[in-house]
């Protein structure tokens, strides 16, 4: 442990160095004992005792490490190692939007970037089971057309499970940040292509997509989510860039 | 305002729960109020009346929100609306990399996903001044090449420059927050190649990303950072890979 080597000026600053201080002591003893998520950490108590700090900067570094989802205190159980949780991209996105320090459509690009690739990954990597899974959502889609919030939901499954079968745990939690996102866009976007044959268009890439991962062709999965974003961003920009 | 018309049931439940009620209603009164970073927001107190919570669910709150870098209540300040930071994704990053959720290389796989892009995105966008930057950037690398805390900085900076001259903020952002794996595996990268001609062939290919940004030539450009990836990952991750 390095804890006790922290250099004594960390000390003079203002109370909230000091927490500064006590979260970097945190996370340097779970990654210094190699803990997983799920493992239990020592109390807040141990903490303030060990690092000599109060037990009001403990707290506040206790607060800010689960708020993170660093650490997860569900229900004021015993503090735990957290799992990685798209929701904190999540929040920072819709804070960004929605004090216009970005906007929707640099969201959707970001997605596009994303998804292209997680589609292509997928074609490549995808066990049976994820390939079936990716087809059938896409079939139910079809069938739920006409139910907005079940088509939404499983739209956001079929991104999902797309980003799965890529095999990287890192655009699993990206794709997963969109989620909310998705659910305002996706109703909004669909609304306005009730007219006419566009949902059969737009449910057809979804389809499209789907094929080209189960016949294992990167290069076509990746052409069919890019035709799926250029309708997406013509029809659901019109109407998702309001959120 | 929607604050009085939150569920009832909301205050039933644990103390956790009214903590999120609490930071909902802040997170709400930014957006219903349109405000924008640095903009000041209401006391605890104020908000502590409003909602009928007591002043440590406020506080607790408040904690979460600063954690977030959704406020800013630096040097116990006034809260004021918070900046997008990519510290908060590095932090996830960190975090989910020394608890063995992601890897090192599933992070250079979404690093290469992004830069391609915003290679491509910055020969398409960039001003004449964005450009030149990223040229000169280039050329720094090639004069610090023997202090390794410059190069490294210098290296930060290059990919930071194409994300900006992308015009799209939520790839500054995204680019941002793999500052910290990189002020790692630079220098890791680095000694592994101090032997032989690598150095200059890894300095000549940033060179010649500036250069297509530079002619504004997106596929030269993107063609040129997947060239610069293929080199990082078979060099960079065999050193990077233990951090």
């Amino acid at each position: 442990m390095t804890l006790t080597e922290a250099p004594a000026q960390i000390f003079a600053g203002d109370p909230g160095s000091r927490v500064d201080f006590a979260i970097r002591a945190v996370t340097d003893h779970i990654r210094e004992n190699g803990m997983r998520v799920g493992d239990s950490l020592p109390g807040e108590g141990h903490f303030a005792d060990r690092l000599g700090v109060s037990r009001a900067v403990m707290r506040e570094a206790f607060g800010a490490l689960a708020a993170l989802r660093l650490i997860d205190v569900a229900n004021g159980r015993k503090a735990r190692v957290g799992a990685m949780d798209g929701s904190i991209i999540a929040a920072s996105l819709d804070h960004a939007v929605s004090t216009a320090q970005i906007t929707v459509p640099e969201i959707w690009e970001v997605r596009r970037t994303i998804e292209v690739k997680t589609a292509a990954l997928a074609a490549a990597c995808r066990t049976d089971e994820e390939a079936d899974r990716i087809v059938a959502l896409a079939a139910e889609m079809v069938r739920s057309r006409d139910d907005m919030p079940t088509m939404t939901r499983i739209d956001i499954a079929f991104h999902e499970a797309i980003a799965k079968a890529s095999h990287n745990a890192l655009f699993v939690q990206i794709v997963a940040s969109f989620a909310p996102l998705m659910e305002v866009a996706v109703p909004a976007a669909w609304r306005t292509r009730k007219a006419g044959s566009e949902p059969d268009v737009m449910l057809e890439r979804h389809r499209r997509v789907a094929e080209a991962i189960r016949a294992r062709d990167p290069a076509a999965a990746a052409a069919a989510m890019e035709d799926h974003f250029d309708a997406a961003v013509r029809n659901d920009l019109a109407a998702g860039g309001a959120n």
